[in-house]
């Protein structure tokens, strides 16, 4: 299936207190690919002008954001509905992790060509989801924190589920490009060999037994390190003005 | 090992602009069981109690960060440096995700039975890290994101990193060679304040202009390599040796 045809899941943000708090989850949502956005009755009402800034280039999902009046109602075209949370133990929805549900997810999405829509609802700041919310869940979403300090604000614990969303998607590639290009061997051992007799018009070598071991050790310290031409050339540079002086 | 005895990653704030940010960093920090803050010449100066409030909990990591004027003296006890950035092509560094990282530094503890210290560099917000600092690190450090927007926050890209480190702890698995102790970073800063005094006296550098980018690159090299004690010790008499009979 081609991946502009596969549905996202939507993030609810249920009650949210603080319309900069709503920005700051766009962006968020962007930085992982997310793009749609429900709201749940936020406190200080809808559109607010507050939110945009601080969703910098993430604009275009505050502005698309759907508002509605109930828990209900939003998830109404969801096919799951996760609940974030940090009480566990609640009417006995099971609890899954960030990771585990996004594992979920993508399962889901795999299975059904791509038209499966899960939600996830995140509660107002101070308070977290209240059971009416909670009851709307399939499960109950955690973050496995240091249990000394579990509490996330908003936009993190927003940032954290779409993270593990993303990054666990299959198209993922966890490689990088670097456009680098590492020197053939032959000029490093023309360093090493210039740099051995350099060393040895210097008494760098007292014991000749010892030499190869010696520089052996030099060898595989240069030899790890990817070096490009122009760093081979730069480590000759040092050995001309080191000796530069000499007799 | 027991858990408590190990060391965790250092986090290093280079330059933040905003006090506030510090706080919401050593929240983020605490969630995900990091404890070590230091601070690289924080813009508003330290100690600043606008950092207090947004540290909640965290108050503690805030009170106890150590401030530092340089990031060499910064990492000087640090045995692997990684710089957080999104320009992932820069002084042959190679690059890693956060994820990649996290992984890397539990080995590492694993082969060091827990004495083994890394650090992870931040740049200030608006700029992020700059060339200089950037040339400290091991490893570039990025974060995988929607390639459409890349752009993080301060306290969400040290969110982000601390909870790869504290979500991937349980599935290290030790694949270092056992018995390799990295040099502490003091020992490489000695090795090449040294040497771009020598070269100094050499005549190397006659354009003074080029001169911090030519022991930016240098530095760099030497940085990823991961090198031991006995190393570094190996480059400072190739250093006396090839200097020894200057007049």
């Amino acid at each position: 299936m081609a991946e502009e045809n596969v549905i996202k899941p939507v993030i609810v943000l249920v009650q949210t207190q603080m319309a900069v708090n709503i920005g700051m989850c766009a962006r968020a949502m962007l930085n992982c690919g997310l793009d749609e956005l429900r709201l749940v009755a936020p406190r200080d009402g809808w559109p607010n002008d507050e939110a945009i800034a601080p969703a910098t280039d993430a604009k275009r999902i505050v502005e698309s954001a759907k508002v509605y009046s109930t828990v209900a109602e939003a998830v109404a075209d969801c096919h799951q509905v996760y609940a974030a949370t940090a009480r566990i133990r609640h009417l006995n929805t099971p609890a899954v992790t960030a990771a585990e549900a996004a594992t979920e997810m993508h399962q889901a999405t795999l299975s059904t060509d791509g038209k499966n829509r899960p939600a996830v609802l995140f509660g107002p700041e101070a308070s977290g989801l209240d059971n009416d919310a909670m009851s709307h869940a399939d499960r109950l979403l955690h973050y496995p924190m240091n249990p000394e300090f579990t509490s996330l604000n908003l936009a993190q614990a927003v940032l954290l589920f779409s993270w593990e969303w993303w990054s666990n998607r299959a198209e993922a590639t966890m490689t990088y490009e670097q456009g680098w290009e590492a020197a053939p061997r032959v000029e490093l051992d023309h360093y090493l060999n210039r740099l051995e007799s350099e060393l040895e018009k210097a008494g760098f070598f007292p014991n000749p037994e010892k030499r190869p071991n010696t520089m052996q050790k030099i060898r595989a310290l240069f030899s790890r390190s990817n070096l490009s031409s122009q760093e081979v050339n730069s480590l000759q540079g040092i050995i001309s003005a080191l000796i530069s002086k000499r007799g």
